[in-house]
């Protein structure tokens, strides 16, 4: 079987879990990893070759499909532009007030040179997209609630340890249950953002650390935190590193509606991910494959979940497909 | 606006959802319905016209799309490739067994004729195909599962209403609490037939009817029953129309697997339906405008859920479902 041969674009949490979901992948192989960083200083789970970014254009005929595993804020809307002018990409755009610009940007290099460029791949963006499309679809008459949790919030736990005092900190988004439940039995309720998440803090303060001051701070940090019902525990460096290591997350998207014979229907699709990332990554493979074909059959441009037959994803054949899946 | 016009070829409960799904989906009318009983005989839930099967052809031109609501076993193997070469076609073919020859007589239909043939549409086969078919992808190395119910199956119902003494019967799936519970903790079970899901009978006897006899009856019934743990209640035919009128069901696919880092997921979408064949029917219509739109692009032959790229399925515009849905 020829392979598809992807490239990783950087590589901190995201880049290694492509590493892993690709070994699972057999149709797949890392050709390499292209870093801002120093090559050498870059300690890979697997081995691979490690070039820098702008040697990648070296690699232009021996690579199907980049994948970009840089940051929303700062990486993707310079590199997803960039590396698709030289190949198809996929990545995991995830900045929602910005997708139609970053959608303009990628598909107008895409276009240019002939690439398909799939941008916002991976669980939100991704496959809650992908229900939220489905179910209103689906179910014409009904409300669309997404939850997040319960997982740890990059963005979050870094906001608490920019506070002065605090050495450490893991902040988990948690759905609220009694939120839950109305929304299960068809209430279909109106739900502020408080009413269903809640915010749980482990931190790590500073010998002599003013911790009022700090829960405080973390408790009425606009945007962050102030919306919500926030907790904050104070717990020993050894707590963290022994209890809140891992980078889970999850959520769930449920649809709630009825008939126009007044019949319910209840649609809920959720994900519990003991590593964010590496569930993101193996959803980026997926879609690697996908945009592989795409290209293939003549395909050019910017594409979103949205935009991709399911057929793509799969690594059985179709014929394969409809016997064994539909 | 211009509305997808919308033909209906048989009227029982699916055909009857139509019309509904069709009154809460705006960009969409029924024309007709279509039917071989006299169509003076048949009372529709809304107005419209009702006309012979055999008066179609003279609305060629006038209906984008046919939805077929025949059964599996003998209306749609004969009706789908006969109505494709007339329309496009959306049906709810599930007799798993024949996919494959029923895609090749579409297929061959709709080619010849330049029409679009979408079939299987529905939640099982339909929408958990999707999910199947999106998480394998999602989750390389893992094991799916699929749950029916709690629901009422109409074939085992029937299968019950056979046996000598029984005047009226309702069969309820029912999966299995415990095993459900294996799976979601992770422990990739293999399952058995009999430990995934029980059966619940509701059974009205005929006066002097042997109960016990019934009873021994259902429970050694070769394919429906015997590989089940079957519970058999006898009751009054006014608790059978009181607590027993509805035709809900729904069910559960699941995937449980890991990375390469051992890192354990865990997918779930589930479906909670006061009535099967009225959400059935919401998804058809959903289809009917992915299938029109498909032909409007040039698209022609046989589909199913894996061909159709989400975009299809949603009245928004594509700019819409990436502000609003992505």
């Amino acid at each position: 079987m020829d392979k598809i041969r992807i490239g990783i674009v950087g590589y901190g949490n995201l880049g290694r879990g492509v590493q892993y979901a690709s070994s699972q992948n057999p149709d797949t192989e890392i050709v390499a990893v292209f870093t801002r960083r120093d090559p050498a200083s870059v300690k890979t789970v697997l081995p691979v070759k490690v070039e820098k970014y702008e040697d990648m254009k070296n690699y232009v005929g021996k690579i199907d499909v980049m994948i970009l595993c840089g940051g929303s804020a700062t990486d993707l809307p310079k590199q997803s532009a960039e590396v698709v002018s030289l190949f198809n990409i996929v990545d995991s755009f995830d900045t929602h007030a910005k997708i139609p610009e970053h959608f303009s940007a990628i598909d107008k290099a895409a276009k240019a040179s002939a690439h398909v460029g799939a941008m916002s791949v991976g669980w939100d963006p991704g496959l809650f997209s992908l229900a939220r499309i489905y179910f209103g679809a689906s179910l014409a008459d009904g409300n669309s609630y997404t939850f997040w949790g319960r997982g740890v919030s990059q963005g979050h736990s870094d906001a608490i340890r920019r506070i002065e005092g605090v050495e450490d900190a893991r902040q988990y988004t948690v759905p609220v249950e009694s939120a839950l439940e109305r929304v299960r039995k068809g209430e279909n309720p109106e739900l502020t953002t408080r009413e269903k998440h809640t915010r749980e803090c482990y931190v790590v303060a500073k010998e002599g650390a003013d911790k009022a001051r700090i829960e405080k701070e973390i408790k009425e940090m606009p945007n962050y935190f102030a919306d919500y019902d926030t907790t904050v525990h104070f717990i020993s460096k050894e707590e963290l590193l022994r209890d809140h290591a891992g980078i889970p997350h999850g959520g769930l998207v449920l649809r709630s509606g009825k008939s126009a014979a007044d019949n319910k229907f209840l649609m809920e699709f959720s994900l519990k991910l003991d590593s964010n990332p590496e569930f993101t990554s193996s959803v980026l493979v997926a879609y690697a494959r996908a945009v592989y074909r795409l290209h293939k059959e003549g395909k050019t441009g910017a594409v979103t979940v949205f935009d991709i037959a399911p057929k793509y994803l799969s690594v059985l054949s179709e014929e394969e497909q409809r016997k064994q899946l539909l």
